[in-house]
């Protein structure tokens, strides 16, 4: 069970803190030691029987967490005491064999890889989930007109379809980030100083053997002090923790109580306030953002483990444990949450309407004046709509002051309540949309593709 | 018990993950919501009976913290069930009372402080035992000359305890701003956006009381989107962990096998490698370091709180619960652990001297220059010192190659070996040290007598 | 002039580009050699023509800041060019003096305090400005009903005053935070390795006037390695700049089309969009948003410089320089802005009070709530008036659904229309208002007698 | 010519601020301008006269770039002065075709994109011939055996070679990052909010020609709120720097007084002090880390811009423009002075081996242990060694030590001597290095491929 204490699943899911938790990790470290010893078995570095033993032995019911924890203090890391209760754990005849030939090093970053592939499988599945839902809205809505807004300002039309293919498109491209970096991930197998020396010729071949059993690529050298793959990973990580923030923002903007064009799906006990029964509250967004400015964050800690002073960094490489964890851990929420909120997205067409014209037509400002401009010259079109502008903030209509300027008349006259009609300027949305969505499919064949091979290849 | 997991209890003690924990958090929550129905009891605001069937169920042994943290996804924060539950808890008298007029931030933001200044506590405590190491070793070692080092290369002479007395500056300068924060630190009570509404003309009054109920300072007006008071303690916390990290830093640099002038304390599986015998690896310092590098890393999401938006912020607040929670346990571990290292440092005052000496003097060509200068201009000094050391790598001595150049031999020639005696080319070193033992027992002072007035006070 | 480029005006003003440029940067690091040269003078270290001359030629336009920073390449800080070429300038009897004693870092460290110190008078001054204009705001808003909102919800009713007193409580916070590191600010001179060798005796007493021409602070002992006093700057600069951001990102919330509260002043050519006239853009807030995200990021690279190695770091100390200057100009020009937009505010309080009105009065649904609960119960009052709101959204009056529910009627049936009132349900806001004002009435008083002081003192 | 003031040239190189200065932003803001009219005018949406009027006045030398940067102070960005000083200087045809349909944002983002790409050829440049240095030293440094350390203590043996076959991985998979985010750039644009509406069904073939002319990427969709890209360029900017960082770290530390094994090149006036002629200060190396430090701090400001409001973001975006510049600047510094360090470092062989041998062939322990824990077991062979080890720290010699204890020389005591001999304890030191070599000639050939079709296809 998830042990995740007052805060964590606020900000992640039951199965990230699943993933990503002390028992994950322990679970890692004896799979690490457990390819080791067969990868050597297999080379003949180490007896059959030995191997045997070790493997059997590497089960994470067999150890407790709190304790290696208490014990990792002295040596500095975990795997220290683990290696001397694998030993107690393997008998006399496999003993000298356990470890061999490995330093903690080689361990820990294994297990690294090993807790970040298996939490990206979740990662990937909210967001591939979360580009669906993006791609489902901006396909419904292509047509829902809405304002486009800058600097929280009203600027031109455009519609809840295409901001749901600008939202699509960072989705995809987030992926893209992380499936590389996931892509990239190796084991890591180089003994004290990354020369496998206790290994003699074996080393090469049972790094590769080690490698195989994990199901990870192999580096072309050891990378304990080359930490290029984790830092370009915890970069993707909050890459993705941004995406969804974006994407949750918008709909806690569009959420707001003068806004109201669209809520977070509500759910018994989500967002609501028992004092103030008015509020929905964007609780998924809160959680969101928090996730995000949290990764971001953390960042820096891992570009600065780059930094890793000669064969073994001091401190550097220590600070990567948690905090590549709980990156994993926040991207991770963050896309689940924004997928969940996407995925019951509860849209006010209406709402978007009505705001959108609240303004009279004033947001086709631009519209008008470049009618005006091949006959009046830029600057005076854009002067005579904005005094019209002007002039309709006292009271009347942005269409009749346009009117009761006889140069405008003249040139636009007829055709003002046409040029004000927004769903007619919302130049390339449908193409745009159409991009955005061919790219999903593009995406999502590949994802059917991966997974058929995936299925065939084990 | 502590459930710390594999990694945490490497980075900070077991004291600092009790009083960080969920547990803690729950405690401090709890005492809150007790404050403030005590609060309204003594104003009357509400029913002194309520009052005290509210204190009675404040007990942190009858809440589950999982449960509370799962149930917190819905509403985005984990006072929402915490509350339910409470006012199942009391019955149905005191039911209508539990947490009147409050608002969900105002009992975080109460406990927050709560859970700090309770951890401040213990990370004083190890401010202040490694300032009296430092202290110690400063006026033990007035006199061990040894290497001053810019760059990393031998500049001029310096003492160990000079390097301890710089230590020692360091460590009461983070210790008196962490104190400033502390003071700075306020109860936190304004219901739903601020103007405690719902308890009409006694707010104010019942404000101070919750203070003063907690031991808390009470707030010029509510705080929940003036998080300056938060944003200085964070900092604090990461120039503490970054103090810590410099002085752990030099031992570990001191510790090179090559300089070899000082090593952590050893003790039983610390920084030992069983394949490895001749290593003494500082695993004090590689813990600091870490915990250093992630607590600065943690204050930009603090201070990213700063702006937040309207009464209640959406995101930024929600990202410090867990920052400044981390940032104790990683300030406070840096201390204890830099604390340990210093007190219990191996120095080796032989081979600071055999260092020293190992550049024949050169490190003292400054004194030769500025000896020289008055008479021979100031770039012809230098230019001979330097000519000299270059010969003197040829494997001369320096003293020899001063000696050889006839000029230079003219103006110092008798007093070469004097000139070149790094004892008597130390400046400031007693008085320095003076002062700093002297802010030293000041501040050694003021705890004494804080103490005692806080014995006093209570 | 200030040859500020293409983005830098924009988020600092003309005048923080001066005092951190690097025309700034050189006027300081000759004041710290020309004071060097006093203080030894003074103390008989060397000749009174010597220091004479070389405080006549520290004129910062005998020197081409361009070169010194291209020469300080090969060196790695400027003061080596800049020595070299002081002593070109100050002829052969004072050349032998110019920086006698003194390491690159003693004049750098001494001036990066000398710009600060300049620089903040700048910071403070905008500061300042701003508390009085929020001060002005809260006075004159105090009976300015608004929607209160927590995560970008309406809530509960407050005060346009209560939001300015606010921001006055936090700008009055960020200024005390900033005092205290300009207060702690202190003069630094060791010589190579902090010992002041060369000076012999006479080093204690050189740095005591040295930091007295310069009407700095002495320190305890030189602190090269020492280097809380940058950090604890650093972090209240940040601060400042969060403050701002905080203010301005309110005023850019209430700007938005729908909400339409408050706006930016209007000025020619201020955020105005030729194109689209309706828009007036909160460019104000965009450039203190950007300006207090720059401005936390930095923070950390000062945090890491605390881990300083030995007796002068290797690449931290180096860090700092533009990290400080960019951290001065930023919060600088967030105050600037921020203290300009709420200066000209433009305050529409009947936009506030139809926005509020626009629930029709659902914002005080916990006040009915709190009258029922005595006779209800609090969970069936609050669920009586949460269905009455669910049904007022269906287009009847929140007043009139709450009227027809016969329990609701029998307990607040006549008093419905009174507590709707957001006026009379304000809690605390006058009191919190008067407090905030006092507050702000003693710092400005502290500001006349410091100021007083000063013209008196000197 | 480049002002760069006192501290910028330090970090980076003249270039670098020549094509990251304004100046270069200028020129890039131009050519997208020129581009779009180009573009334009293929499509027919401009007249043919007008848009060659506007690409002939889009020459930098016409605008100065102070006076519009001050300019940009009341609309927040350049772009919006530009925009009328172009126009001014078009003549009145061509006027109303300037800028025609774009928003500021479209060339900004398109001008920051020309900005990275032209900088990143240098970039790209200095880490080519970085990988090549390290390569030349990794062939040449094969057999040159010394100490492998971990946490700054002596380990295993390793070879100079292998370090820097090491620092090469790093240096191509920092180049194959920096690549792949610099494929990703596109051009910007999209109009206001995006529908490129202004430009009706043309603005897909318009966004097409406009991208082509500036040799740019076309995107799926205009990216105003989608900053992906720019994030994993800044990450990949930050981790080249790191990955220098850790190269002329591991240089600093192995240039330390003690160590002596390297040291940066020499040149005139690079790190030697006048008054310390014995130092020869690593400055090489404490550039570069100041640099990644401070790159490192600015990836989370274009993460946190992820986070974009609607159609144009308040603050995030803005920003961006600043950091981006810098971390391109730093980035390239660090890769060009680390360049320069691994080309000329001097490299001395037999003070490795001496450092090496000084631990008395202890380094080796872990091989004595192997080889005796067959027949002692693992536990007692370890605890023979360590023992002799600590013998051996009395004065004796480790090998000596080993041989009196009967059980170690019943079992290796013929073979003691071969066993301490570090060059055969090199495990896969060879096949490391030839893969690493391996890994960069075929980068070479990419280079060489990708320059010659550079050549034939424009």
């Amino acid at each position: 069970m998830v042990g995740e204490g007052l805060f964590a699943p606020i900000t992640t899911t039951d199965a990230l803190l699943e993933a990503t938790g002390s028992a994950a990790w322990l679970a890692a470290l004896l799979d690490a030691e457990a390819a080791l010893a067969r990868a050597q078995a297999d080379e003949g570095v180490i007896p059959r029987v030995a191997a045997d033993a070790i493997a059997a032995a590497c089960r994470p019911d067999r150890f407790d967490v709190d304790e290696l924890g208490r014990a990792a203090r002295g040596g500095g890391n975990p795997v220290i005491p683990l290696v001397t209760a694998l030993g107690n754990a393997v008998g006399a005849v496999a003993e000298p064999w356990v470890h061999h030939g490995a330093t903690s090093q080689d361990i820990l970053d294994t297990a690294a890889v090993l807790v970040a592939r298996r939490s990206l499988v979740l990662v990937r599945a909210d967001l591939d989930g979360l580009a669906d839902a993006c791609a489902t809205l901006a396909d419904r809505h292509r047509h829902t007109t809405m304002a486009g807004r800058t600097l929280l300002q009203h600027a031109l039309p455009t519609t809840f379809g295409l901001k749901a293919a600008g939202w699509l498109g960072g989705t995809l491209d987030a992926t893209a980030l992380l499936d590389r970096a996931d892509a990239d991930l190796a084991a890591q197998l180089g003994g004290a100083v990354g020369t496998l020396a206790s290994l003699g010729a074996d080393g090469p071949a049972v790094a590769a053997r080690f490698a195989a059993h994990l199901e990870l690529a192999e580096p072309t050298l050891p990378w304990h002090t080359a930490r290029q793959r984790l830092a370009a990973l915890a970069s993707a990580l909050a890459i993705v923790a941004g995406t969804a923030a974006k994407i949750s923002g918008d709909v806690a903007l569009l959420a707001q109580t003068e806004v109201a064009e669209a809520a977070e799906p509500a759910a018994a006990g989500r967002g609501g306030s028992s004092a103030m029964p008015h509020k929905r509250n964007p609780v998924g967004a809160a959680a969101v953002s928090s996730a995000a400015r949290r990764a971001a964050a953390l960042v820096p800690v891992v570009l600065g483990a780059l930094v890793a002073e000669h064969e073994r960094a001091l401190g550097g490489w220590q600070a990567e444990w948690e905090t590549v964890t709980e990156l994993l851990a926040l991207a991770g929420g963050a896309a689940a949450r924004t997928h969940e909120t996407v995925a019951g997205l509860e849209v006010d067409a209406d709402a978007m309407a009505a705001n959108l014209a609240r303004t009279g037509g004033v947001a086709l400002a631009e519209r008008i004046s470049l009618a005006l401009a091949p006959t009046l010259g830029r600057s005076a079109a854009q002067a005579a709509v904005a005094a019209a502008a002007r002039r309709s903030r006292g009271g009347g209509s942005f269409a009749d002051e346009l009117r009761a300027d006889p140069d405008v008349a003249a040139v636009v006259g007829h055709s003002i309540d046409a040029l004000l009609d927004p769903a007619s300027y919302l130049g390339a949305n449908d193409v745009w949309i159409g991009r955005a969505l061919a790219a999903h499919h593009q995406h999502q064949a590949q994802r059917l593709t991966s997974r058929a091979n995936s299925r065939g290849g084990r």
